[in-house]
C-alpha cells in the first residue's frame, strides 16, 4: 500500500464520490482543493454518458470545484472517441441523451436517419427513455448494427436511492436480439483508463482512483495497476466493503476524509 | 397428423395471426366463421398482456369477430388469475398498462403504494413505457418483490414490423437485480394451458393450436399435444418454418388458407 504521499495524480469518480445527484457531498470541495495544492494533477472520471464533458464541467463549476474540459474523462466522451478513431465513417444510432449526442458531433460522427441504417447503435443512460427509444434500438440492432455502450453500471446513486442505469437499456437489447455489446467502454474498460493515463502523462502506479464502485472503480484500479481508495457515499455499503477490503487500498467513509488522512 | 374434422376445438393466437397491429388480416374473419360453423370450439388465445379480456373482446367484435369474454384467454387474465389464487393477500407493483390493471383489478389484486412495499412485480409489454416505469420496477424488484411476467416474448408482430416485446422490459430488469423471473405465465408455459382446457372442457388431442410464433404457439402446442398450425403472417417468415417442420401438422401461408383445407 501506497501513503497518499507517493501519489502524483488522482481519478475522482463524479457520481456517488463527490455528488449525489445534484448535491454536493459535504466536504469534497475541500478535500479536492486539498489534493490539488498538494501537487497532485486531477482527473475526473465518469461512466456517466449521458453528459458532455462541457456540461459536467459546468456543473463542477457551478459547485465552485475548478477544473478544465481536458481533466474531465467522460464515457460519453471516450465512446466517441473509439468510433472517431476505429469507425469515422460510419453512422450510428443513439440511445441516449443530449450530452451523448453532443460528445458524437465534436467528433464529427454522423447519426443514421432510421435505426435501420445505422451501422452502430451507441447506448446510454436515457433517464427520459420512452418505449418508442427502446424500440428503435431494438430496430437498429435487429438490422445489422453493433453494439457499443458507454458503461454496462447496473445502478448509479440519485438522490432518491440505487437507480436503473445502462445495465438496463443494454438488458433489454441484448435479452431481446440475442445479440451482446460489442464495445463498453467504461470503467473498468481500457479504453477509459488509456484517456486518462494519456490526459494525466503519468504510470497507474503513481495513481489514486477514488471511487464508490467496487464493480468498476475499485475493478479497474486492481486490474491496471492503481492504488484503490472506496468512498461509502455512493453505491457500496460498509459491510459489501469489507468482504472486499483485502482488495483495496483505503475504506473511507467519504472523500472528505482525505483531508485528515494525508 | 390429424385431419381437420377430427379437431374439436381452436385456439386461435391473435397478433400475427388474426391481427397485424389493428389491422385485420385478409380472410381471417371468414377462417374463424367458418369453423366455428363447422361446429368447432374457438378459443382467443394471447400473450398479450397489456390488454384485458374486455378490451380483446371489444377489438374482436369491432372487426366482425363474435365471441364471448369467456372464450379469450390473455396472459394478462391469466397472471391475474395465478395471483388471484396464490397470493391473493400479497400486493404488487405494475410495469404494464391499463389492460393489465384492469385484470388484476377484476381479481382483488391489490397494488401497493410504493414499489419497495411490493410482495410481486407484475411485468407486461408496456408500449409508454417510461425511464420512470423502469425505474420503478427496479426499485420493486430491489427491495425484495419476486417477478411474475405475462409472458417473455422478444418481440411482436407490429403495424411497422417486429416490434420490442416484454422480453425486453424483462430483460433490463433481470439483467440490474440479478434476479430472474419467478413466474412467466403465457404461452409456451402450462399456465395458459390449463386456463384454455378447463374452458374448453376438452383434452389437447382435440385440439389445434394456430398461430404465428414457433417459441411461443408451436412450441406449447408440441409441448402439450396439441396439433398444431403455424401461420405465415406474423413473427415466423417460411425458410424458419421449413427448418421447424418435421414438428408441426400444417403451415399456413394465412389463416385464410384454412377455409379451403378442410
Amino acid at each position: 500500500m501506497k501513503r497518499l504521499g507517493e501519489i502524483n495524480g488522482v481519478l475522482i469518480d463524479i457520481d456517488g464520490t463527490i455528488f449525489r445527484g445534484d448535491q454536493l457531498i459535504e466536504g469534497a470541495k475541500e478535500a479536492i482543493e486539498g489534493l490539488a495544492s498538494s501537487g497532485k494533477k486531477i482527473l475526473f472520471f465518469s461512466n456517466r454518458g449521458n453528459l458532455s464533458r462541457r456540461m459536467a464541467y459546468e456543473k463542477l463549476m457551478k459547485a465552485g470545484i475548478h477544473t478544465t474540459i481536458e481533466n474531465i474523462i467522460l464515457s460519453s466522451y471516450v465512446a466517441a472517441r473509439f468510433l472517431h478513431t476505429n469507425y469515422p465513417k460510419k453512422s450510428v444510432w443513439v440511445l441516449g441523451e443530449d450530452g451523448l449526442v453532443e460528445e458524437l458531433k465534436e467528433a464529427d460522427i454522423k447519426t443514421a436517419k432510421r435505426p435501420e441504417e445505422a451501422e452502430w447503435l451507441v447506448i446510454s443512460l436515457h433517464e427520459h427513455l420512452t418505449y418508442v427509444d427502446l424500440n428503435n434500438a431494438f430496430k437498429a440492432v435487429q438490422n445489422g448494427a453493433r453494439i457499443i455502450a458507454t458503461n454496462s453500471d447496473k445502478s448509479f446513486p440519485s438522490e432518491e436511492g440505487e437507480a436503473i442505469d445502462v445495465g438496463g437499456m443494454l438488458g433489454a437489447i441484448e435479452a431481446t436480439t440475442n445479440k451482446r455489446a460489442d464495445v463498453i467502454v467504461g470503467k473498468p474498460s481500457h479504453f477509459m483508463v488509456d484517456e486518462a493515463l494519456k490526459q494525466l502523462n503519468l504510470i497507474p502506479e503513481e495513481c489514486l482512483v477514488i471511487g464508490d464502485s467496487l464493480g468498476s472503480d475499485m475493478a479497474m484500479g486492481e486490474l491496471f495497476g492503481f492504488s484503490t481508495a472506496l468512498v461509502l457515499t455512493g453505491g457500496t455499503t460498509g459491510e459489501q466493503a469489507e468482504k472486499y477490503s483485502d482488495k483495496l487500498d483505503f475504506i473511507l467513509s467519504s472523500i472528505a476524509s482525505l483531508i485528515t488522512t494525508d
